[in-house]
């Protein structure tokens, strides 16, 4: 049993396939098919004889994306047009006859087409391209854990459930737990740096995270898969930033050297491992360049960038600086949560940053406030926590602490180290590496406001 | 900055840790501190005297659990009973004062304490042992990955939202999902058979499940991480076996590699590499073997083995030949799912198995069927899709499919490969491995029907 990619090397030998029969041609005096594993297709060849009688007659009842084994001699031959091999066939075995009525075109990936295709995920994730992707992704996650193990890092699965709102409150989903409530985790955010209070120093999570969001955009989904980590010890949030610079030339590097080839062939695009250091730039910078492009950043943003801002500013670093990447830093604490460090002397920036990668926002990172009594005041000044959990002393009064936020508090009571890290979408490095522009093409099984099927 | 276990390699010369402060000593003429980070302790020496004024006072401040710097002279000293090595402090900065009320006894993990020591879990996790678990949880996870990709698996995140009910309906959580219902995963099961429909031939995942089971046992929790794979084209479910045992062997051999010594240090317990193939033995064999052991198994468990039988069978397999694992096969249909294959000419009994490991059952696996009129017909008489899904020539009425199954039973309309695999509890493996009794203790946050906190 050998893997179709493999079959060039046995010509002249007797091999055995599997794999889907992607084509059937049945001619007057031959038969073809065309069978794909998950590495590669291969003609199958059978002349029509009385010898093959049996196989003829077999060959003829198959059903496009049947499953079947096939015994053959390997024969290297330039003229055949799929790869210079065929096989030619001594035995065929149906593993499972595939029902004639395909309800999708498997080779037609069009827009207009994608609902159905995604009703029938199984039968569209079966071409090449679309596999390639989560052959990317396996090597990708793969890499990311392999830097961060040769790093000292552990790894934490956090919990889901919850007893209390995460974050914000907002677009929470809520569940019945045995008659009280329990709500779905939106980030493993406070349990990571609970994994720092618990001295754990360096961890990470690839892991599920949902979202009650009711967009229906390219690039929301009401669950996805969160890549997190964080990082104790930390001097400054510029330590998470060259982190995680490294972090991605290397996991680039590694799809680079095991898929690159194929994703030029399959994709037609070219994967370029980024120099590092990325640029940087403060947010003021920011705003100074997109202004100096002639856009204004709509004041809706708060201060923050909008799409176009985001693109214009990859474009920019793109063309003069040559980077795919640019980090945008100091972020106004405004739109930042209350648990990032603001900057020392002045508590209008945060030490946080988000990542653009082709002018899409990847990442947000940030140095954490680990000191109890000014992360209690900055929860206070965000109207999280009540005003009287800090006495005129400026010392944490711990019994008004609101009790959503006494456990994720109390670990900055025992001794947490400073600490830092960020947060990556797993779907958008994939989107962002193989260009794809919706999310649920890069989505195993994707879900949305109005999908929860299959 | 270098981490606490090199400190000895440094003999005279000054060097920075951080970490801990896991004791404070301060005597007539010397202070004692001993400071920990995420590899080991150390000892750091002060002496009092006017030069050291300033420092001496930091130092007399300090309390248990405050995280610090520490620069310091190295001093290998064989008289230091700790380790031998002492670091004389030349500096020692205070990066976050803990509260001096410790709300528990970081020594002592008896059970009395345990729910005490999960509400301050981040604390309890401060301890050597405690964080060994998750440096072995990290080691053998990604040895699992490092086998699994090794031998051409794809990595998935299968959905954790569905619009209906998986396997059974028991025990399910129920969400509500903008004004509709949803339920959360109690296992990738369907959606890792849709990945061996869709052509992946060989997946993994590692996620968490949720389960609505109100016990309140040493081994039951809501929520968990699951080991999942599912391998195409095997030819029985003995091939499933035969992967699943080097697999845990390689896993195991790694931790042994990378801990081994440190388990025997912290825990006391020696991690022995397991021989291959584990023995086999059929459920009726496994009765007999109880049964001459003078032991029945209760009626109530319906034809499986209950946790006595378990330990009966795991310690006669120890005795006789020496393997800590079993694999128990041909298990009852009657307590098996219906997408389980059947034996061939014996539809009593299923192409499954579970192992023991240490008489505690770890894995349930089996050969999946993957022909559709067959899988149909096993779901009718299970009682899960209705008798007129099949019509009298045997062939499967398509429209009159249940709704809630009709996605996972298409994966069989179109050619889908035979394919098996197996679940492994990620905890389970834990306790095994290192001799805890108790779920919570080898959870990271646990989740429980009365515990959804931290």
């Amino acid at each position: 049993m050998i893997k179709i990619n493999e079959v060039k090397k046995y010509d002249g030998e007797t091999v055995e396939i599997r794999g889907f029969v992607k084509q059937v041609r049945d001619l007057k005096k031959m038969q073809f098919l065309v069978i794909r594993d998950i590495t590669e297709s291969v003609q199958v060849t059978v002349f029509k004889n009385e010898e093959n009688k049996a196989l003829n007659e077999k060959i003829a009842a198959l059903t496009l994306e049947s499953s079947v084994k096939v015994k053959g001699k390997v024969h290297v031959d330039d003229f055949v047009k799929l790869n210079g091999v065929e096989l030619l066939a001594e035995e065929v075995t149906v593993a499972n006859l595939a029902n004639n009525n395909m309800p999708i075109d498997l080779t037609d990936f069009n827009e207009s087409n994608r609902d159905l295709r995604m009703d029938w995920r199984f039968l569209d994730l079966r071409s090449r391209e679309h596999q390639l992707i989560f052959r990317v992704q396996t090597t990708a996650e793969m890499a990311m854990r392999e830097f961060w193990i040769e790093n000292g890092f552990t790894e934490i699965h956090s919990p889901k459930l919850m007893g209390n709102p995460s974050e914000s409150g907002a677009e929470l989903f809520e569940l019945n737990y045995f008659g009280g409530k329990a709500y779905l985790a939106q980030s493993p955010q406070f349990y990571k740096q609970m994994g720092i209070a618990a001295g754990f120093e360096r961890v990470f999570e690839i892991g599920p995270v949902f979202r009650a969001n009711k967009s229906f955009t390219s690039r929301h989904d009401t669950e996805f898969t969160s890549v997190d980590c964080e990082i104790a010890w930390i001097d400054s949030y510029e330590d998470i930033m060259k982190f995680e610079e490294r972090w991605i030339e290397y996991l680039v590097k590694r799809v680079k050297e095991k898929h690159g080839d194929e994703i030029k062939e399959v994709l037609g695009r070219e994967i370029t491992v980024p120099k590092v250091p990325f640029p940087r730039v403060t947010m003021e910078e920011a705003k100074e360049i997109i202004k100096s492009l002639n856009y204004t950043v709509p004041p809706e943003t708060k201060g923050d960038l909008d799409p176009t801002a985001e693109k214009l500013l990859g474009k920019y670093f793109k063309e003069k600086y040559d980077s795919d990447f640019v980090f945008v830093t100091e972020f106004p604490t405004s739109i930042r949560p209350f648990y990032h460090m603001y900057k020392e002397g002045d508590p209008t920036k945060t030490l946080s940053f988000d990542l653009l990668w082709n002018g899409l926002e990847v990442t947000t990172g940030a140095q954490r406030e680990h000191r109890f009594p000014v992360i209690v005041k900055q929860g206070i000044e965000k109207g999280l926590i009540p005003a009287n959990a800090i006495d005129a002393n400026g010392e944490v009064v711990r019994e008004n602490l609101p009790q959503g936020l006494k456990d994720y508090l109390s670990c900055f009571d025992y001794g947490c180290p400073p600490h830092g890290g960020y947060g990556f979408g797993l779907t958008r490095m994939l989107m962002n590496l193989l260009g794809y522009t919706n999310v649920r093409e890069v989505t195993f099984i994707y879900r949305g406001v109005d999908r929860l099927r299959p």
